[in-house]
């Protein structure tokens, strides 16, 4: 037992510290490992597990969609990342730069993409022709690099994994379609596969993305009331098109400029899925994205039969079309228990001598630690039921934990207040002003996280600011 | 007509020129663009499906065998890539280096991984402890960037697309075993998969990997005679375990070095894909590859009813499991036939009037333009059934050319004519001395491609080049 208490205690509580409790949970959940290059990390096997189902449910979704991949160079000539103008001043300053090849240095230096619109349009320039090229949906998996100076693992690294989708569209409207349809397809994602409730919106000019007419973002709550920003998807109008001269002639034979968008979500979202359901326990996952769903663990598993059982188990679970394993290791249980806490699996299923005896197993949910007793041979049907219940529950508990932290407030005293005592998202009004963004961000560090969709009925008429008249409606909060 | 003519004469024809040959087909057939950056290319949306269908079929194919897949990052500090004499020697010279990150010069240089041996060993350094955490069997899929001075689209660029597997064991003899193990996956998935009949062999110690105590290839012929090399598998001994301290306490509580592999395939297999299938009319794609497997093309489908059936063929298809399109577009038939037969689509069905009056359509092999009429009722089972005959004819017409252009040779003017007259692999005996593979690479051009496992049996007991006494059965030739 010394052992099990051990790997438990090395966590810290979550009310303790909780940017520890973080840092000990992907590390004992052996999600990632710190490298030998400051701020990069090495993405180990459970956690790139995560990764590869949440790519392949998303890849899925884009292809439904019309959306095909491709793959742009991951360099960027300096002099192509400087076209458009808005979009260079944003990215510049956070880039890595290539100077040399081999021994000999480069004529022009190359930096390493931060993002692809550069790319894209580049390649748009001469691949788009004529309204029959149009639309183009394009998305690349790819990982990029920003040279931030303070990073934390999956929430901000030199470099990440994404995917950045961009399309090229013949007239403004469809280009709007396409960025709501794609900051939708994330959201839906989101609270259906990971259980993550968010919030759609959109970016204040101050918070939008370099070069963008408009930004959306998908906005989740953390388990300690700060936002995280999911996914977003911008609105590039024709700004971009203009700077690199992506022209296509229309039905009449005119020249007009394509309009465009592009839209990225990260390994990003394994920090929130960390952050939303985790516990003092570990890690605990949405069924629906865990790697393993099921872990079989055997209790004096030296006596006859145990194993043998637990196998057919296994195969029972795997038929139905469950992720299973079986921890058949020579651990003891209660260090099998810990560890299948730890990572997050969401069913464990225990199977002793007795147990076998009465035709029975217990199954423990993760989320809930509660136990249910099954019949052996209704294993796999209760297993499928529990993992769908599971699924609900969790994005249930995390929505509740965001609708009850969320402030509304009218004075800027208020929102000092609830910035200082309430974690979670502040609903005030705002007056458009980027002055007073600055000054509260300045005062408490909270920073506009979006103006929602489906939440906009005024709750006064002046900004919970300066005072002026104010006929929108942001929440606010501190950010990851 | 003109225009269909116009597509098809856009490609030089093999016999005029192979080189240009190859450069059409990979445009014409939109599997990639140039870009910006010299030496990089774009993968377009043609291209990146096929690389897809390649990456989903080897990734199963390594988990089956307990692979798993992690991320490293993409840099590599200048310290940690000099850890390795040979290794570091091998790359150095072809590497991108970083200097900057943002405005401020980096302490130390970092380069963009040509590989990522350096990375792994630097990681399973603190991640291996005991023969319990033994083996490792871990895989990427990730781009590499090596500064060549010459590119080819798939060939050979600046940067391609790969997976890296790096593997770590308690024993020399279950690193040989896995070495050898993934280089049979490899050549499997090559034979099965993309219908390209290799030779598996060993590596001669000058064209052995930077580190490795022994490198196994899979070299497949192209149509023009000329070797590609297609996969790699490298077992490093404990070189680089020694060079990082890899230790392992093993049962008996002592410090063990643990043994090593590396292996892996690239975005290179996409050339020979179209190098070994292809024809004047483009790309001749497996279709087990082939991201569109069947082309349904109307004929007079602005008559009444044709639309539609064909639009029924398409569903009857897809719900056989069978990849298909439906060409509506307005273009003429014609130019239809030849967009298919550029892309190199395995089967095209035409539907028209009177063929629906019939109750038939005719079926259109790609590989040997065969026509094949079929009742309406029964084009799903033809059509699978004829999917697989040519997925297997395939293979055996790359066999027998590949066969066909296979030269043994005991004199050195023998060996000199067969370079110069017979485009093919050598085979000839070699004494085991690099002097006479730097005569015979600088008389010739042609290199070792491999010690073949399957034909070991003496031709002569000297060697071709310098005529004292040879043992080594090797294949040689021109390479890509």
């Amino acid at each position: 037992m010394a052992k099990d208490k051990k790997l438990v205690e090395a966590i810290t509580s979550m009310e303790t510290d909780f940017a520890q409790w973080y840092t000990d949970v992907v590390k004992k959940a052996e999600l990632i490992d710190y490298s030998s290059i400051k701020g990069c990390m090495v993405i180990k096997a459970a956690g790139y597990a995560i990764w590869e189902n949440i790519q392949n449910e998303l890849d899925r979704r884009f292809k439904e969609t019309g959306v095909e991949n491709v793959y742009m160079p991951m360099f960027i000539p300096e002099s192509l990342l400087q076209k458009e103008k808005d979009h260079v001043e944003g990215f510049a300053p956070e880039v890595a730069w290539v100077t040399h090849g081999g021994v000999n240095p480069l004529q022009e230096r190359l930096c390493v993409r931060p993002t692809s619109e550069t790319l894209f349009c580049d390649f748009y320039a001469n691949d788009i022709q004529s309204y029959r090229d149009l639309p183009k949906l394009y998305n690349q998996w790819c990982s990029v690099v920003r040279w931030e100076k303070e990073t934390r693992p999956f929430l901000r690294s030199r470099e990440f994994l994404w995917q950045e989708g961009h399309t090229a569209h013949a007239t403004a409207q469809e280009a709007e379609e396409r960025t709501i349809q794609m900051l939708n397809l994330y959201a839906d994602f989101c609270e259906e596969v990971l259980a993550m409730p968010v919030v759609r919106g959109r970016k204040t000019d101050k918070e939008k993305f370099a070069g963008a007419e408009a930004t959306y973002t998908i906005e989740a709550m953390m388990h300690d009331g700060k936002a995280l920003q999911s996914g977003t998807s911008h609105n590039f109008g024709d700004g971009f098109a203009k700077a690199f001269e992506i022209q296509y002639t229309d039905r009449d034979n005119k020249l007009q400029y394509v309009h465009q968008t592009s839209w990225g979500m990260s390994t990003r979202l394994m920090g929130g899925i960390i952050m939303v359901h985790g516990d003092d326990s570990g890690l605990v996952l949405p069924p629906m994205i865990a790697p393993t769903q099921v872990m079989v663990i055997p209790i004096q598993q030296h006596k006859e039969g145990v194993l043998e059982r637990a196998q057919q188990l296994m195969e029972q679970l795997k038929e139905a079309g469950v992720r299973v394993k079986l921890d058949d290791s020579d651990k003891s249980p209660g260090w099998k228990f810990s560890e299948q806490e730890m990572r997050g699996i969401p069913i464990r299923i225990e199977l002793g001598p007795k147990d076998i005896e009465a035709g029975k197993c217990i199954l423990v949910r993760r989320d809930t630690r509660e136990k249910i007793e099954c019949m052996l041979e209704q294993v796999a049907e209760t297993s499928e039921e529990l993992l769908k219940t599971i699924q609900k529950d969790m994005f249930v508990r995390a929505k509740e934990h965001r609708d009850s932290h969320i402030s509304e407030v009218k004075t800027y005293q208020e929102f000092k207040d609830a910035v200082e005592h309430k974690p979670g998202f502040i609903r005030a009004m705002w007056c458009g002003d980027v002055a007073c963004e600055d000054k509260i961000k300045e005062d408490t560090t909270a920073t506009a996280r979006c103006m929602p969709f489906h939440d906009q009925e005024a709750i006064s008429d002046v900004c919970v600011c300066c005072g002026k008249p104010a006929h929108k409606l942001v929440y606010w909060g501190k950010a990851y």
